[in-house]
């Protein structure tokens, strides 16, 4: 049977072996659609290495939970065959629900669900992918279902497919160091595998691997400072939320017409719910032709600001001071508007809500994902890595709160920074 | 003026540091339109990491010719300030003129024009680029046009810029290698920087150079068969380009409706000639959009076709027998159309013609690259490097006659098998 | 001139360069004998890579020096001539007044002085250094001496060559990671490069530095965890300091005789003061023949420890428990006692004061190396790191307790346990 | 069990795991002697950062083979458990027998009996490997002995420790390559290691393998030149040598003494054969003790060449013209005369059957190497490589005839220069 698998060259992990079975579920077209979805969404305005899709994420992923799981065969800490082939499915399909640019224009683009949600969907609906699916083994959609949702019958695999320390993180730290060219998403991928444990349900990080685990979570901290918080990017990132604001602005007052939207995104602005064959059909490409489309529209704003976006004209960064007043927040909107920029649509807000991120015990989104236990070097005992290492815990409660805009142009930067 | 000037992070070369003077041309829509240009095409359906595009090719190429002319500088080979300045400038604009998956469709959509041509165009014309040029210096355009055109008035920096070791080349190896994760086109950067030497208008590899430039060309050599001839690969190139052609056929027939073509390539279709605007507004997207478009068109031959490619359904190979007489040739065709196939469509041909390359004395196109000179170890004299270097000549005139076509089945494959 | 350097291959930095006029340098016998002394001691024994001797260490050194000497000059903050070539030269010279495992076994190998006084002697003294030395300047074997007291007319070069971020740092720690194969010590060269900047005599991270230091400074404190204090190191270190013990005891008592001392290693264990001819004659040579011969010792003790180092037998390390009495020393000395073992060679005692290190803010040795200055990002002040980062607050202030001893053998080991 | 085996941090490799039963070989003094033996002797004296022993190498060497193994286990192509123990321990063992400075000293060091002897010797007399090796496996000591002789019995393992393309070289080159800093050594190991394979007793590179196994014989040929026969390496070599011809000579006629010679190098001087032990107990150290010694002895021939060696002051390289006459060697070797060298002493030879290095078909020393063999892409059928590769046939039957010689100093150098 391994005579039939097929080998992947990856930049990240070198060879990244695909079953026989699993083959198929590759080429199906929801598969190969994350083609076309860029992992890192307008990081590459910065970094412009990072050009990378999710494709290649969910080929590491997949590898990343097939080590460990042979480790585990290896230590005698094996999963069932079922966990095994459940789990390497879940870690290919886990991003199959994203849209372009998830992260920035979920509001518009995922029609308010959640990735996984839409994963859900594409495993248990009929796709190709579904069909796949029941092919390998017929409870698989149900089984990548509950793992997607968290079911506690198969907690440990969860645990190693979404949780603060999980493959997911341990591939995209490594990828996205590696394509945008810096060094700090790197830690010990070795050593990390070789003391990633289980004692029953429980996954664990053994004795000896305190540092790899703490490197973990700092190549996180530097990779969330450095790259995915980087402000450009963030100022890019809130540009484009602005683009799809104007344009359903427009839209609600009858100014953007059929003709306006790209054909497969017309649905996206229309009352009904999106189908899910509807959702499969966008991609980034449907999403540049559109921002191409608008930066010719009538509309000045929309054309100036999809202009800004494709010539790479960042607004400047401005940072509040600590304490300001109702009246602060007004005189800078007299300031955008003195200049003849509707301050709707020329402030780019980047709160402190949107920034606060939690390196270590928080997720980005509501949910909270479980903790990192460690066992303790001295008394062998299990726990929760900050009680453990002093440098986490100085991470782990810290807080930076920066309240930026963005503006459009260097002169009202230097008058804002006049004010008072 | 250093202090102004703007470094890029670069997985390649590091940072790259770009002068402030320059940095306005990066940042117009004609150079940021390279990020939506792959510079590998189809190869990332058989290497999943090699999604980069031409943006970051661009930028490291005139980091490698300003590394080259700062060398230089310090051992006193100058170049003057004009061969610096305009080299720098076509170094990063060399790609500037191509289009989306250039190679391959380029008899549709560069519009019979070779890239280069369209470089030319895009620095004289009335563009964006065109007028950050003449901010830089009055001359500029022009001279950046002549070089393109291997002006004599520039032959050292020409030299540079386009021979058998270039800094075009020197930067796509590495950069391909990086992202294909092969260690293929791996050779001694710094070594080879250091053996670049001139002598007048003649560039040369200086003593202790040789084996850094047979390696050089021998990465070049391992490139070619191993990526940018891979045998899927070019199944997948073939099968785009029948893609192209059934939609012409079909157009020509009045099969294909305006509304079967993406807006921004209908001009593409017509009988006038391209305009540079027309040109400009073409990249990936576009490309992407027309292939899911036609996925479904009622034409079941070309939505098959597009099918296949979105799926990343590969034809299969088969390779002639050496000697075959034009009665196998129709038998070949009649096994395919027993199938129900149209061999117009269904037969990929990839023949000798297109294989056959030099990988070292000359070029894919009918332009002969002018060739890599070396001086003797022994007796110090300038001499053609496969005079010096046996397994250079081995490799020079050495062709690879493969005959191959590809079947859209493993049942067709297996029939022609039996054929003799 | 650039013309006649020399360009050496090193595995961290390329390719290095040392000018001409420093070249002869290199090819005195002081400064040779750096091949001969490894950087790690006894280290190899864990991390077999790491075999490495301090010349290379020595190179990378003056590289970064000059890496930044000249980066500074780019961006208008040069040092003189005169600070520039001395610092250039002391960075070269760090190192040259070390011992065969200096940090080991410098009670009885270095004579009691520290090797930067060794240092400054053997730039003053009549030495083949001191001769090229002149040559190249006649006051710069003063200058480097000043360096090397941190003479308050060179602080800016003293800053850069020994400080908590200093060019010898930065070249070890990457240096050691790369021949240990532990990605530990990595952190961002190149970004750190750009960052470091002088105001006057003041040396500081400049804004956007913030990471690359914190980065620095885990790697090292990484580093310290993971190679400088690992366990098993220590162990052998303690090991070696023992058999020294020993054979001074033997030699006080009478019972080693000349015959027994290698000669060059005849002097250090007589009264008169060590000159340094002799101390320049011993190096690793010296070090290994001397314990190849004591394994072959009449006395079973010093015999004992010599074999047991060189045939890489470890002692058993066994942590105290974090109270303990008088009463429970004593019985740990019985324990060892009883199995036929003199606890004064076979306990080796890792004590908390030697293992205390503060991994920023103190050295292990007394002195206070200058602290890391960095520019706020927000109010633009230079301020002390751990005032403006978290995570380095979090391990500047943290010790690790750890009292650990190392006993002969498994069953003294397991004995120790039962005690309480 | 795999709980008790020991992981080592391999630069290299990664981690390198030890089982328990194999792990007792390691800890034996032959073993660990391989520590005090450098991989490339004078090469450091070129390349800074090649201070790399066997001990390494032997270690990684072993590894490759059990990739090997149990990818063929996987595969369906299994060696036997007999065989595959005994291959991975001859793995461990095979350059057991060496000295110091093999390849260059050892018609002195090592008694005229090439390395692969003394291993047979190591692993059948009593020594403590042998030991460990009788436990692990009664007949193993024979088993390896007989691999090391090539035995037919066990021709698959041999054939994968010492062929053309076997583990050694796959190991050698890739970490001679990382401790230079050249990129020279490198290849595809990946994919050379999926591509080995066997068909009963032939090892072979099956279908898809032809360019990583080019790849793999170029690398050895850069490595050859850049760094196995570099000319300032082959210069010291000689020089070595030279020390060594002087100090026999003084032996033989009386004016070195006992006092002038290390202690354990004795034996090597005298009529008596060298009994293991005696070989055993040299190692680099003991040849460094001895270099530092003559440096000071009274012979002003031995002492200038010691000193030559210590400070490294190489001889200049003069390359003869291709014909030359009898008188014309005459003529050179009374140029060195004038200048007060004895040219006994003060030419340095290196013939062309020193260099004469035939990169594929044939080995340095006699005993032919078993050539590699391939399957045929097209054909399928197994052939000897250079049949099917163009760039190998032409390196294969390839030779440099360069005769050099090396004289003490600039002046003689620029004389014979005149000379025709």
């Amino acid at each position: 049977m391994s005579g039939e698998s097929k080998l992947f060259r990856d930049p990240i992990h070198g060879f990244i072996e695909v079953e026989s079975d699993i083959l198929p579920l590759l080429n199906t077209k929801e598969f190969q659609r994350l083609r076309r979805l860029t992992q890192l969404g307008v990081t590459s305005l910065v970094y412009p290495g990072a050009e990378h899709s999710r494709f290649g994420h969910s080929l590491g992923t997949m590898h990343l939970f097939r080590r460990i799981a042979k480790r585990w065969r290896e230590k005698g800490m094996d999963l069932t065959e079922e966990e095994e082939k459940a789990g390497i499915v879940t870690a290919l399909l886990h991003d199959i629900g994203h849209g372009p640019f998830s992260h920035v224009v979920e509001k518009f683009l995922t029609a308010k669900k959640k990735h996984e949600k839409w994963t859900v969907e594409i495993v248990s609906d009929s796709t190709e992918i579904n069909k796949c699916l029941r092919t390998i083994s017929q409870n698989l959609p149900e089984q990548v279902a509950k793992i997607m949702k968290h079911d506690p019958e198969f907690k440990v695999v969860s645990s190693l497919l979404s949780s603060q320390l999980d493959v997911d993180r341990m591939d995209y730290l490594l990828r996205d160091a590696y394509y945008t060219g810096t060094s700090y998403g790197k830690y010990d991928l070795d050593r990390l595998i070789e003391k990633i444990a289980r004692n029953k349900d429980r996954v664990f990080i053994a004795r000896g691997g305190l540092h790899a685990a703490e490197q973990f979570i700092f190549s996180r901290y530097y990779a969330y400072w450095q790259v995915y918080f980087h402000q450009t990017t963030r100022g890019f990132e809130k540009l484009l939320q602005k683009i799809w604001q104007r344009a359903y602005e427009l839209f609600t007052e009858g100014h953007l017409s059929d003709i306006d939207i790209v054909s497969s995104l017309r649905p996206f602005f229309g009352e009904s719910e999106i189908s899910l064959e509807q959702y499969l059909q966008v991609d980034n490409s449907d999403f540049y032709q559109q921002i191409k489309h608008w930066a010719n529209h009538s509309d000045p704003i929309l054309s100036d600001l999809a202009q800004r976006f494709l010539k790479r004209q960042p607004f400047k960064a401005f940072i509040f001071p600590k304490d300001f007043s109702l009246d602060y927040l007004n005189r800078v909107q007299q300031v955008i508007e003195n200049h003849g920029y509707d301050p709707r649509y020329y402030i780019l807000e980047d709160t402190t809500s949107d920034v606060a991120y939690d390196y270590y015990t928080r997720e980005e989104d509501d949910e909270q994902k479980p903790e990192i236990l460690i066992e303790d070097e001295q008394d062998g005992r299990i726990k929760e890595i900050s009680k453990v290492s002093d440098p986490i815990k100085a991470i782990a409660s810290h807080r930076r709160a920066v309240m930026r805009i963005y503006v459009p142009d260097k002169i009202c930067h230097d008058e804002l920074k006049k004010l008072n």
